[in-house]
């Protein structure tokens, strides 16, 4: 691994809100950017107007940016790959270029779990190169994609297994305004981001009742014990939950006006049907599609996990919010398991 | 000790907003409660009206809740005591009190560190009492007053030396609306009480200075690692700060339209003076005072608190307020330390 990144150029796979103002934060930091498209009418917009009028209003992309809709370019363009797809379509993105993306440095933005075989994102991408040792980090962190394309302050972890990886993107993608943290607990960080995204939705339904903010701030402080149990079991590090991609991100998530699946929470308790809400959404709502994940990883392992039961069978099932909300305030007193 | 509490009666020490709605509480769990108020007027007002118009405006108090301006009547009046003056004052109430309250079982709703002599608010009622083996609990998490006098869900937990004094007011005090844990870390439970106060001051010179949601997440985070160092070098259990005591109160303080620790740092951030703010306010900020405990606290024990100290230099000794966010902004790339 050389030290300055190819010719200050950079792969970003997936146009999405999120690929989209990060290869504006690389802009500012110097490199030329291509940026890869999936839909077809996006990436005719982009070219012509600059402004990705899908995900990301309101933003004129620099000319450092490129657009194209041919992976076979992109992974020829750098040595450097970001990859920020959503998670239901990154196996299929990335086996697509597989062979080409071997050996390159891939910094994945994308959380969630693959459904099927609940592996973390970053083990889809090692499954698809056929190897356990692929040189793949992952950023996670509160961070909203429009803030960042504001160029607004924001802190984020790199994980790897490779630590000297992590410290390559540290360096490399790093500004005043973009500060990273790297850390070794890559199942840790990768579990934060995904499984936030299912808390967010308990926030937004919370919130959407007007059930007051102590009880907010409870349901949040549950939902991380939640996620570290999970954790635990996995293999993750304790305390990499209370850092930035645990804690940091399920705070954002959950008060975050700019949150989609806190929204789609606030629709929940409107009494909204779960599939309609997603059929009106534009964007994508991961959490939606990690509940599934986690309650088979809450089932499969055998571990507690009463909140995230509970969304399951009212997103899924179509439970009564207000019988499951009663269901987990009237558990059996205990000590704090933290 | 019983198993129930004498005749069904309470006494509360302190008329301020906690104090007044936990009476409230009370008295929805079954209890009479008699109210020790300390401001004359305040006393008079309560009497003839049942409505505390210093600190807690808009709640008629229901007739099970009685007043008194006279301690030793307070004293007398059952074997439990819940504690709720400021942190300032406590020393001074609980010495006039401390024979008659040798034996009671005390619940301790007060927050801070006592400034002169950096001890936690169990500590000061211990020494009070001249001996370490006091009964005493203390009770905290994310609970704004005015929310609990309304009755709105609420998760807190209660912490003891002795744990069956904590489970013996975590029997007696719950309810379906306010859950209670029980913890053995009555030293990371006060902590995270009496920081979070702190750490809401820069929670609210962020959002004043409207830096974006993504700086405030990474911020509340940082405090948090800032907080666990603190309470690791005075022995708290890490995981507490993980809970309902440290991350649950610090969110609802950070991100709670009703915190004045918050308020307080938005008024900073529009260039007001930090004395003027607190002359101009008619509650106890309790951060305020706090602040410089914490960081003789990060000075005497040798713990890095950039943040504390930040605050500190802003606070008292008249520091810029955009160049200590730059300098906390500048600190060295690192791995993430939590």
């Amino acid at each position: 691994m050389t030290e300055d990144i190819t010719n200050l150029k950079i792969g970003v796979i997936g146009a999405g809100a999120w690929g989209t103002a990060f290869s504006m934060h690389l802009v500012r930091k110097g490199y030329k950017v291509l940026l890869w498209v999936f839909e077809r009418e996006l990436y005719e917009i982009l070219k012509r107007d600059r402004i990705n009028r899908y995900y990301l209003e309101g933003f004129s992309l620099p000319e450092q940016i490129g657009f194209t809709d041919n992976l076979s370019e992109l992974t020829d363009y750098s040595n450097d790959i970001v990859i920020a797809t959503p998670s239901f379509s990154l196996q299929e993105t990335v086996e697509k270029v597989s062979r080409s993306i071997l050996n390159k440095n891939i910094l994945l933005l994308t959380k969630g779990f693959e459904t099927k075989s609940l592996l973390r994102m970053s083990e889809v991408v090692e499954k698809c190169h056929g190897k356990k040792n692929a040189r793949i980090a992952v950023l996670s962190g509160p961070s909203f994609a429009k803030e960042v394309a504001m160029g607004a302050f924001t802190s984020v972890v790199v994980a790897s297994k490779r630590s000297e990886l992590a410290s390559y993107f540290q360096k490399h993608i790093h500004n005043d305004n973009f500060r990273i943290y790297t850390s070794k607990d890559i199942v840790g960080v990768e579990l934060g981001g995904a499984m936030k995204n299912v808390m967010a939705i308990g926030a937004g339904i919370i919130e959407g009742l007007a059930l007051g903010t102590n009880t907010q701030a409870a349901f949040i402080t549950r939902a991380l014990a939640e996620i570290k149990r999970l954790g635990k079991a996995l293999g993750a590090k304790e305390t990499t939950f209370m850092g930035l991609s645990g804690i940091g991100d399920l705070m954002l998530t959950s008060y975050g006006q700019l949150s989609r699946n806190r929204m789609f929470g606030v629709e929940l308790s409107k009494g909204k049907k779960p599939q309609d809400i997603i059929k009106s959404q534009n964007t994508v709502v991961e959490g939606y599609y990690t509940i599934e994940a986690a309650y088979r990883f809450s089932k499969t392992l055998n571990i507690e996990m009463p909140i995230t039961e509970a969304l399951y069978k009212v997103v899924f099932e179509g439970k009564q919010l207000l019988t499951s909300i009663n269901d987990i305030k009237n558990r059996a007193l205990k000590e704090e398991d933290i």
